[in-house]
This record gives structure tokens, sequence and C-alpha cells, in this order.
């Protein structure tokens, strides 16, 4: 495998998460990771079943999207990838999957409430859905200016991609980042989980209300405040 | 096995794979495929159980559903599954489920809305509900009427049985094909996953709008376009 | 395990199909067979979890469900069970649990409305709900008059306890017999899956009507009528 | 592991029951259990995934929730469980999960109301949900205070911890207890399968009414009750 290998099996063991936490069915998924230092990533090849997928199988591309190594085509969701990663410095991995809760709250063109604690370990704010772009865009370069809907979406919401590492892209399904692929895999069952929730909280009481504040911002910062007393302190 | 020693076993490995995928509760499914060089194909046994099942039990029909080699009774299904071999040239599997959100969308008699790209990602138009047919009609030559109500319900609705490959038949439960009973399979499952988002996206907003058509079009295209990107090119 | 070894071994295995059918949450449930020449039945000892199980636990009870062989205490519904082998001859098994969905609708107090094909293979009618018994019954003879509570309901509808094997007792959840033990854990499978999909159907459309009749007669007759043509011809 | 090897050994397969129960994804849930003659409980690690878990991580501390013994930092909620200990004698083990259904109730903040025999089996009146507490207690000493919103709210509705094991804490999740630590993983999963049915319910029936007072008590007491005739006599 090259000089990529470390980092075609880091892909390979991510993306074999995905059915394995049942956030996937068939193919339809991917995960990718970075190496910031070789300025390339590496992502699952397109429509590959996750029972055939090998480590060898994976692509590496730049940051335009363009493969450099690998025998396979990649994920046609490539170029969005590329552009989060592009745009955001500090992650090095990123995951989309047609989970299906996630996927519902998308199709429904609506945002997730935070109502839980279980959502404001995560993040304090609602998970966003970006609404679908323009026409134009859409039968332009698509999966390219998906990453854009992203972009544009934290930043007219004026959210930092530190703290909010998991978005809905509206119609279509989840993505999810985080500072290593492994978190964006974990991210990816977390909105899903909290989709879940989110949808049965709404079921039971219509009029549900969002979490107080104070439970949201006490939750959020003892697992990633400065003075952080959740897990071996090691995160 | 004699002559249709390949045809048995790839009608064995097909109906195998819908237990496997949660389509099936007991024997309530059946797959078939077809041997268009010799004019006949392969389907189920009647209400044997998937842990029992071996290939030599797979029974051989012509086109009129008639039994022509084989040890056991044939689905009870049999004839609809020949109805569509005959109308349908391109076809080479057939698949009947019970799948739960699929049925029931079936039993609401309601089309399954196209509200997302993993719908779009198949068919472009809502997944139709054919109607029960008529008295007269399910008092008589049943099975046989119910292929024809799956015929007239994509001839009156001007739909083109190689894109739309999935029905939900009135009051009863989805119907696919493909050309290839693998594929066959693979829009069971579909099918099945879209039907629950669909249902979930209802409960979430009652209000939600289809997808728009150029986000219709274009994932569709880019999985079976002229200019398809998505897979390794040789679906 | 003396006279009674076939049947504590046919009871055994009745039971350790319902946590493999994901029906019962640890001990949440009961099967039954009866050994009409020995006028006896046997049964689930009363809340010994399923993983401990053995064929030897099972317990031998007369007609007015008092033990007669085995050493540990009897299922506490055993007398329901003992009055439904009383009064309805051509029964050999009973079955007891609290799967999901049925209990829903046993706690609802609604029938189960016959929305589809998958519900009228088994029966024509709605699957009845008893309703709760008056005071008096429930701080007497309790299991005992639960017998009666479902023997009076099939009553009062004129349901023929041969062609109706499911009911929800109210408030409580499903019981359902067989000719055998084993096909009454077939109709508690069927019951939950008709179940959740007849929940499922009303979500999707709370407007939606029942099965017509011709549909109805059409499904069950070709399961069950004299001329049935599903299965291998030996049900 | 010293003094606490037993005490440690039962905490770390109380633990390992959740994921198996599919109570907890991930490190959501935690689990601990007392030794009352040395006056500590053993409580999972903070954030450790349940794959990686070992008897030696379990962490021992004394009831105001410091840590004795053990080279890991415990669970976040550690000190809401040493509240429950030091005010509820007669418990052994207490449970805490974001399973999905009992956390939507109190995302929803509604207390599970008694809708049939399965909930009354375990307890009386409905599962409570303790409305979240003040912001300056959020603000202050929050998993201490967490533990007194529990206290709180059995003691301002008159109810007994040793019949009412199992609570909502408001915009959380559930927390349980029992005799034993086993016990409390028990009612975890009771909760959570008595939470999933009275969604349901109510979703059939929106009007749904309780179980009657009668049933409630027949089945209460047969399974708790000084005659109790249920189970093998050893409960």
């Amino acid at each position: 495998m090259g000089n990529y290998k470390t980092l075609k099996e880091e892909v390979y063991e991510a993306n074999m998460q995905l059915p394995r936490l049942g956030l996937v069915l068939y193919s339809f998924g991917n995960a990718s990771a970075v190496d910031r230092n070789k300025g390339v990533f590496g992502i699952k090849p397109s429509g590959v079943p996750y029972a055939e997928l090998r480590p060898e199988d994976v692509v590496i591309c730049d940051f335009n999207g363009k493969p450099i190594d690998g025998n396979r085509r990649p994920s046609s969701d490539t170029k969005t990838h590329a552009v989060l990663y592009k745009e955001y410095d500090a992650i090095g991995g990123v995951v989309h999957t047609h989970s299906t809760y996630a996927t519902a709250w998308a199709q429904a063109l609506k945002d997730i409430p935070v109502f839980g604690t279980t959502h404001a370990d995560y993040l304090i704010t609602d998970i966003p859905c970006a609404l679908p772009m323009k026409d134009d865009y859409i039968q332009g370069d698509y999966e390219h200016m998906t990453g854009y809907q992203i972009f544009d979406c934290l930043k007219e919401r004026k959210l930092d991609y530190k703290e909010v590492q998991m978005i809905l892209v509206g119609s279509h399904g989840p993505f999810t980042w985080g500072t290593t692929v492994g978190k964006a895999v974990y991210h990816s069952a977390v909105c899903e989980e909290v989709a879940k929730m989110a949808y049965l909280t709404l079921q039971i009481n219509p009029d549900a209300l969002p979490l107080k504040d104070t439970l949201k911002r006490k939750h959020f910062d003892r697992k990633h405040g400065k003075d952080a007393y959740y897990g071996q302190g090691c995160r």
C-alpha cells in the first residue's frame, strides 16, 4: 500500500465501524481521514459493500478531491470531504451516513433541538439542518458545493466547527467530523441516537421545551470546558 | 438438481438473504430468478421456513406459473412473478416480502413520497401503491391478477419498469425486481429503509415537502444516468 | 424426568424460542403444552430466567392448574392456561408474552384492526382485546378468571377459538394458542408483527380502512380453507 | 485488586450487562454496588468504553463520593450515587443509563403512567420524573444535588424508595436501584421496556386510561406482597 499504509488502515477501520454501529445499509456512507503533513486524505471507494472492503481499496486524494493513489474510484461525496479538510484546519476525519433517524430530520428540513443532557454532552446548540442549495449549484459542481453548504450554514449561524461537529445536510443526511476519524465516527453514532431521542421526545410531548441554559452549559463544560472532569483526562 | 442447478442455487442464495436483512418473519416472502434462454424461472417453495430451505427445494416454473421441475409446491405468489417475467423483458429477478414499514405504507394505501436523496438514489418518483383490485378479480385468478395490478399501475402512471423497480401492492406488501435477483433483493432492502425514513419524516414534520426536482435528478443521474460517477463503473 | 420426559422437552423447546424471537424480556412470558391422554399439561416454572431454564424444570399440572410433577413452582399464569385446555378441546399449546407492540395495543384497550393480508393470512377478524374484568374477579381467583375473560370474550363476539387463535387480555398482554405449542409460539410472533404493522399503518394514515372482505376471505382461505394451496399440504 | 476484589468484580459484571441489554451506547451509563460493612461503593471509571473495561478499573469511593482506591477517575455521576447510598439504607446497587425511551420521557418532562400489568409488576405508581433543579444548584455541586433532586422528588410525592426503585431525572435520564446491583440493572431494563410500551400506548390511544387500582394492586402483590406467589420463593 506504499506511502499511505497507515492512513489507509485508519480509514478502513473507521469505515468498518459504520455497519457495526448500525449506521449504514449496504454502501450508504463513507469515512475519511487526513494526513495534514502530506496534504492528502484517504476515503472509501465508491459503492463498494463493507463486506468486500479491504484497506488497499482506500483511495488517497488531494484537497481538491483529486485521486492521487489507489486503483478505485473514490466515494461520490469525496469533494464534500475535501472542502471540509481545506476549510477546517483542526479536523482529522469526516464521516457521512444515511443513518435512519438523523436522515429523517434532514428530510423534514428541521434542526434537532437540544432536549436533554445526552445532546448537551456534545454540543449546546441545536444540530443545524443546512437547507438545500440553489438549483444552479445542484446542477453544477454539486459535491463541492455541498461542502460549502455546510461551511456557509455554520458561518451564517456563527457556529464554531470545533464545537459543532455534526450537521444535517437538508434532504440528504448527516455529516460529522472530529479531531480524528475515530471521533468523527463517534459523533455519527451520537448524532443518530440524539436524533432518535429528540423524535421520541416530541412524540411524547409536542410542546417539549429546549433544555435550560444552565444545564446545557454544565453538561458541555464538564466534558469539554477548561475544568472538564469527565473521562480520564486525555480526551 | 438436473438441468437447473445454477438457477436453483441462485434462487436459494437470494431467498436466504431475506431473513438476514430482517425483511421476512418465518416464510413471509419469496425470491425468484429467471433463465430467459430456457424460458423458466425458479422460485421458493410455498410455506417452507428459511432455516429448512435447501437449493434442491427450489421449484422451476414456466411463464404461466406452471411447475415443470422440483418436488415441492411453488410459492402461492408464483403467478404474480410469472406475469412480471412475461411482461417485463429486461428483469432477471423478483422479490416479494412483508417487510414491516413498506407493508405499513401498503396497508395505509399511500404512495411513499420522495423526501430525500436516499430515495432519489434509486427512483425519482414516489414508490407507487397499487390500489386493491376489483372483487371479481380477487375471487378469480387472484395471484395472476396481482401481476396485472402491478403492471396496470405502472402503465396508468406512465412509469417505466426499468426505472421504477419497486411497488407496493395495496393492503398487501412490496414487490421489487431488478436485472438480477440480487438486485431485486437489494431493492427490497432499500424500499424498506426508504419506507421507514419517509414514515419518520412525516412524524417529525407532517408538512414535509417532496425533494426538489434538481436534487431528484442529480442523485438519480449520478448513479444511473449516462454520465454516472457512483460506484466502480460496473453496475 | 420420569413419565413426562417428552412433554417437558417440548415445553422447554417452545419456551426457549420466545427470547430468540424477541418476544420476551427476562422471564416475561410462558409457554405450555398439553398431553390430552394423560390429562396434564407442562408449563414453565415461575420467574426462572430463560438462560437458566432446563427441561427438568418444567412443571406438570392437571386441568385445575394443580402441580402434580416437578420440583418448581409453576408460572403464576398457570390457571389461565388450565382454563383454556379445559374449555378448548382442540388446542395443544398456549403461549403468553408481554411482547412490546401487542402489549401496547392491550394497554390501549383496543382491538387490532385487520389492515392487510399479513393479518388475514391468520384470521379474518380483528384481534380482540378482552376488556379488564370486574374488581371482585380480580381480587378473587385472578388467573383462573383471566381464562374466563378470554373464553367469555370469544363467546360474546361469536368467535371460534379454532379460527381466532390470538387475543389481547386488556391492560395485560397477548395470549395465543394452536393445535401444537409450536403453532402457539408461531401465533405469538405473528401477533406481535401484525400489532406493529397496524400501529404503523394508523400513524401513516389515521383514516386507514379495514381490509376489504374479498381480500380477507381470499387470503384466509388460500391458507386455511378446504381448497388451501399455501404450504406443502401438511399444515 | 486488594481489599475490594469481590466488590470490583460485582461492579464490573453489572456494568458489562448494560451494553448487552441494549441500554447504553459507548460509555453512556454507569453501575455501582455498595459494601455497607466497609462504608464504600465501587463504580465505573469515567468515560471508559465497555469493551475496554476491566474489573481492576472499578473505582472505590466513600459515601461523599471521594475515591479511596483505584487508579482511575470515577464516573462523573459518582456523587449522585453517593447521595443515594447515604440516604437509602437498604439499597445495594445503583444504575444510571441514557436508555432511549426512558430518556425521551425524561426529556419530555413527563411521568410514565401505569398503563398495564408489566409496569404494575414492579411499581404501582407512575415512574416519577423529577423536574430539573434550580439554576444555582446546577451551577453548584451539580452531581451531589442530582442525588437530592431524586431524594426530594420521592419525598414530596410521599413515595417509598423500597417500592419505587426507578426514577427519571428530568432532561437527563433514568436512575434505578435495588437491594443488589443485579436488581438495579434489572430495573433499568424494565424501566426502558415500560417506557417504550407507554409511549406506544399513547400513540395508539391518546386517551388511554391508567390501569385500574385493583389490577395494580393484584400484580404488585403477587410479586412483592406478603403472600407473593410469583417466582421460586427466594426473590
